[in-house]
């Protein structure tokens, strides 16, 4: 293990928040990556941290590979083996056989994400996008809320 | 997708850290967002982050739906099933049948959350409650800190 | 539940962001800890939030257990028997049997943490150590960025 490029006492008294809204087509992981370069861009900050924010319990915040489309083909299919939809395990059924399941998706990844940024870049690495992935069917409008600081 | 509602350059020069402590009932999905409400309100940050943190590897904090009772029902009958305990895999079995379990349900889910301050307040969505999720069936004390900043 | 040691109105005016490199041997999860209180040592912060970020698709961060090497041996066991390798379901081979679980275990785990400093050290809990989870099973180069705010 290595320690470089460390860059000292960097002034932090910025902080810039963001609301997006994005209306997603239903069951979906959709790439936002270049919504949040934006932010950070127009946020205008060397070094710090970017904190995004999904305000919902039945969709997702993921970092993913961002090559090959079918890994978030994959993906879609592991969750929905691991959590099918219409499970009768469960009672919380009112609002449909994909409700429930969307939770338990919710909370087996993330509602936020927090990546740093150096030398004014969001500081993903070659193979990280941002994806907001939707679970449930039909198609939902989704708030995202990005703070940037630095 | 829109950008709106843009508050730019807030100052961000003031850190305040809260340490709570829960008694957990045993094995439980409890809501805490009041606990947090109240510590941002005690930090009067106009715009900001909140850090809540769980210094435990058997227990969790997540957001989750806060309407329907059935839900954290629901959530915890599916981690009994995935994760059950006494499971005859594992090797790390002297503290008990759900002390390894309690140890994956941890990884698989959060120690810790990050949400915005917006407007002086917890910027949850409508549906979303903080929850302390016990995975231990015995109670236990457990130790949170949660750090405002803006 | 009681509020305790509030420690009001730190200035927070300083970022202090660390680059660090680990070689993996391979598929293990390895104890990364003191790489971490080592950076929060130089950055010479008494109140703050400890941000560390891992800029790869096929490893993760993890808090576990720190005191039995058995956690982590039953750990892996468990995520080898949740997402196996060579899984047919899988669309995403060209790499490997183990390169789509490695996507998969990423997406269930995390790819960054934050820890509160507190008192100027990194305030974990007792059984608490910070691991970097290698998925792939051949040697790799992953980097990290840790950035230090208070």
């Amino acid at each position: 293990m290595a320690l470089s490029l460390v860059i000292n006492h960097w002034h932090c008294n910025m902080l810039t928040q963001y609301h997006l809204n994005f209306a997603t087509p239903g069951r979906d992981i959709i790439n936002i990556t270049d919504n949040i370069t934006q932010c950070v861009a127009q946020a205008n900050v060397t070094m710090g941290l970017c904190h995004i924010f999904l305000h919902h319990t039945s969709a997702s915040l993921i970092l993913c590979e961002n090559a090959d489309d079918l890994v978030r083909r994959d993906l879609e299919a592991f969750m929905l083996r691991l959590v099918p939809d219409g499970d009768l395990l469960y009672q919380h059924v009112a609002e449909g056989p994909d409700d429930m399941p969307s939770h338990v998706r919710t909370v087996l990844t993330q509602s936020f994400l927090m990546i740093p940024i150096t030398n004014g870049k969001l500081a993903l690495g070659t193979w990280q996008g941002i994806y907001l992935w939707e679970h449930r069917v039909r198609s939902h409008h989704r708030k995202v809320t990005v703070t940037v600081q630095g």
